[in-house]
């Protein structure tokens, strides 16, 4: 069950870069949902390259199908299965350097792990292609969570170093999808641009930082001591390449702030109890307590890069030298946007049913 | 199953800081490891409180019992029992702040999730006294883990802003039991001293980081796309009270770099292929590269202070003000440091029996 | 998690039959569940060997222990340790046929699975004893389905190949705990008796068949297509000792039977969808269909026998005979019709659970 | 999880009876293993009708295709994803019949699941189309316990009350295939064949049972006290619609024989302990033995007949007659047979992973 997050909505991944689909299997999910393939379309688009200056290598139209568990346009109950066609797949480039391991790739770990069985192609299971199927999951859970009226929202706040200013939600809401960054700060985006085409120049990479918010959580979700919000969210969020560390509320900088800086005071608001603060980033004791969700994830800088690098060969344990050739992401973090809110759906989907919120039919 | 981690080597906790006592069930654990309630209390004894000037209220021997699953001094393969009884269990200050919830505590959340029928003294589930139960696990694991030469350790790295300087491995085992702070900088230690004494008198409270460090990680632990062994490790960390953030290897500051510094070129050492600088923590697509697995964890404040907090009246719901009476850990980052120990050998220790590295029997 | 059981109402049975205890812990209860000792003991003492003629080797008082979970006579929502000491333990017999597997006992698979570290005494974990932790569990699950006015009752059926005849439900509920051997038939019950008393004599045992009813299970439960309510039902009841077959409905004399037989017929009564028969045993396509759930079971006659047997010394790999001393179950139907209704009862509960039908909070 | 079985070695069915596909995702398979579309295919072909005399409705070529999980040859570690197109799909007669429930089917219980939001064409989820997905699983299987020689085959040896005679294993594996009834007993399966045919015309359904064996399992399979093998076995096999009855070894016979009758003497032959007799249908303590595990599952008679029968609309809640037109099976016993044969593989390599015996490669 590796391939498998949730408990009882349960999504299971697969599918690699360069087999003939990638797909997501959603079970559990309620029956008499209404949804659609342009619903699901719709957020797996949040995931392409933005036009210009950022640009993979790879254009496929990443189209959505529906095979199983929707009928009539609403969910019948049983696994929706949603796929994605693999098109365009030139694999000349991979069988050069299937034995070269890229310095901060799986490429090694997988060779190792599978004996060399593991389909090398593209990345294979390794490629951030089937973060597509993340999104086709997290559309369903974003419909769900509709429902309960939960809002998850994700937007970068730091690229290459360059750090976008703190925005109110609804600024967030209505800049992000404006620039191909997905970054609030409009200002700060363009320094971002910049930042990628000059490394891009250099064959370089580089990393960042994304903000997910989830608003309007209702207070107990959290199934502690092991099935904490944190946790679970950290796993989710962790089954994205690339990340490296994940934080809540003041997270890292709490450690140098002492308890009477960091505990939210509690008050009242329109007759419920709030927090002044959020330092806590909406959870305590791994429940959310009503207030938003903040979690923020690093990105390591993208591993395949042009620039020369040392390696071992691994059919002859010789040490070789690499340039990754064709056009990689620069920068995955602006597509990395819309996964992170994925996944953030998809977990606390699982948690809105653990704790009864979601019917088993939708009426 | 919230109350359950891991797939092999499953661990269940139990217990709350006042009920008769707290434990834990390890499940999946090989026959014929031999350990004693000498092993396990020699772990659980790492987490007591410092002599001297990091006192907290409690002062309990915290005796590990066996109830169940060894038998002539070996594992028999049926689960484990241990357990610690509660003795020390003064009620009083917490029923008087049955109603006000702490800020940054618990208090709140499972008031509301469980509605006001969890116990409430002493934290009652959400006490730091549960983590006596992961160590215990963890000393089961730690055995399991010796078999195939694992060795897991963690020390302190910061407190209340006070950083240590960085340490080689050998430098962290040796110096790390040699002060209360569990720190392997003694300079640092010693000014973490002074500090915690400072805001104790305060009546505040210190966070700090703690970092773990696993060697000898053979590769190919870790099960993607979502059970990584980032995901899985900080699932299990996350676990832990007032972790607020985690992150692997050069982490957050992985964002600000560029590909080709963060990149770990592959090299031959002794004939093995290993990684020239270990930004990735020892883990490359959710695996580990066979490079120490380097994890970090923010751990906010203590949330229990004497100071005056505003808080909410639950019954009644006005605003209150709380002042937290009693001797509660004015930092726990030192106490933490051996429950981090115990999650990720937890962790890895069910990874390394999901690779069939360790037997169904040990002989 | 071999030794856990259920999705969202949890159970996790530890101990062997001379380890210190045998426990439960029961995870994922709602919280304000009215519970206490008394009520799970009275579950617990309808295990009890029969007074007089069916005797145990062992007398215990099988003291029932809440050590978490429970405050102030509610459930809190944090795991329920429930448990019970072992006290009256003779190991002698046990040391003295250690290599000597009993013919139709787990001692043979025990040895070579756990390379014999399985404590061996008593059978250790293989004990009919274990099941004592199944109905300390199925006591919580009962309150909890008493909830949705959901009722378990079962029955012997069958003893030595003495049948009792087909009796009402409320005929069922009458005499059941009228005699020993908990038959609605009180004919039957005294030839069964006197078979019992018989076979005893001849150093023998006897098996035989219990049915397990469950009256106003709301229609729905069970999740195909693997969580069926006959599969997760099955795997409940084949974790009894001694338990070879389990059959819903007309069973395996459905076989025999032609569709226009064995069909149930729709019809409506008091304005409710009822079937005319109940050949599925409420069951169809796995989920509940609002009918009785019927399930019968067979057992097969304790292993444990006087009479000389053929066996082999796992020492020598020589052929021994072997004559099991000590006063054991002649026939263990009787008071394994407990924990029928317990393992029903803690399945059922789960899967309400599952359904929503259970809230996360009694109030 | 609900369409999701196995721990290790985990099957996730996804498809209804006349959505585009049925499909299934095998997860946690080793890398290395030579696998082809036509090795699947073989199995699937198993499923088919009978030539000739036993037909179904539904003539679909079934062809299996891979989509993932399998590069040049070999399982590549990702998870494998298997389906069959749907294409034969009229759906007219279910559009008349949607409000009728069919007697014995899971029409009832499927519609007040799901709300009536389930697809009920072709009886969607519930049909027995999404058994082909399980065979698919099953040839994966087979092909891992081949390699520690574990062999599983099943046939008939019952159909409308005509029994087989019993046969040695190797007569049961040169006679299976001969005849369409997959009965090792020609001469019973042409009087079934008869039986058929009969039935048949007068628009009825037959029953029967099916034996499943599973040779050379070594000795330690199962993981009592939950997940025993009799326990897997039987939630996996009553995944298969219409089955309502699983045994094991002399299993309800066993109820009316004495311990001294039906306990197995262990011997020594060829320097190996085995059981003199097999009553114990190879497991003891939920642990194999070693001998054949012998499983024994009753199947109801079809509930869709053409004969007139007594229904409910669910529409308007009247008393309704029902006729089910087009050609149903009028026994399904023998196209079981390769599934009760799957569903027995696929548990018992979950099984022989969890203890290790199959490794992560395979070379």
């Amino acid at each position: 069950m590796e391939n498998s997050f949730g408990k009882l909505f349960t999504i299971t991944s697969f599918g690699e870069s360069h087999s003939r689909c990638v797909g997501i299997i959603v079970d559990g999910c309620p029956a008499g949902l209404p949804i659609t393939e342009e619903d699901i379309q719709r957020e797996v688009n949040k995931r392409k390259p933005g036009i210009g200056m950022i640009a993979t290598a790879r254009v496929e139209e990443d189209k959505v199908e529906i095979l199983s568990g929707i009928f009539n346009g609403h969910t019948t109950g049983a696994p929706v299965c949603l796929l994605i066609w693999n098109k365009d797949v030139d694999s000349s480039e991979y069988e050069r350097i299937r034995f070269l391991p890229r310095p901060g790739h799986a490429d090694y770990t997988a060779f190792m792990k599978y004996g060399g069985f593991n389909d090398f192609r593209g990345g294979g299971r390794f490629s951030g292609r089937i973060t597509a199927t993340f999104v086709m999951a997290g559309a369903i859970a974003k419909k769900l969570l509709n429902l309960i009226s939960v809002e998850v929202l994700a937007h970068t706040i730091e690229i290459g170093g360059i750090k976008a200013k703190p925005r109110g939600v609804d600024e967030i809401k209505e800049n992000v999808d404006k620039n191909p960054l997905r970054c609030a700060d409009p200002k700060a985006a363009e320094e971002m641009s910049r930042a990628i085409e000059k490394v891009k120049e250099e064959g370089d990479s580089l990393g960042g930082i994304i903000e997910g918010i989830a608003l309007n959580v209702p207070v107990g979700l959290g199934e502690p001591v092991f099935d904490t919000l944190e946790g679970d969210l950290a796993k989710a969020l962790f089954a994205i390449p690339a990340i490296k560390g994940v934080e809540f509320g003041s997270g890292f900088s709490a450690a140098g702030k002492r308890g009477s800086e960091n505990n939210d005071p509690f008050t009242i608001k329109n007759g419920k109890i709030v927090t002044v603060t959020n330092n806590a980033g909406g959870i305590l004791g791994g429940i959310s307590n009503g207030m938003p969700i903040v979690v923020r994830v690093a990105i390591k800088p993208t591993s395949s890069i042009a620039k020369s690098q040392e390696t071992v060969n691994l059919k002859n344990m010789e040490s070789a030298s690499l340039e990754v050739k064709g056009r990689h992401d620069v920068c995955i973090v602006p597509r990395a946007v819309a996964v992170v809110e994925s996944m953030m759906e998809v977990t606390l989907c699982d948690f809105a049913m653990r704790a009864g919120l979601i019917p088993e039919v939708i009426k």
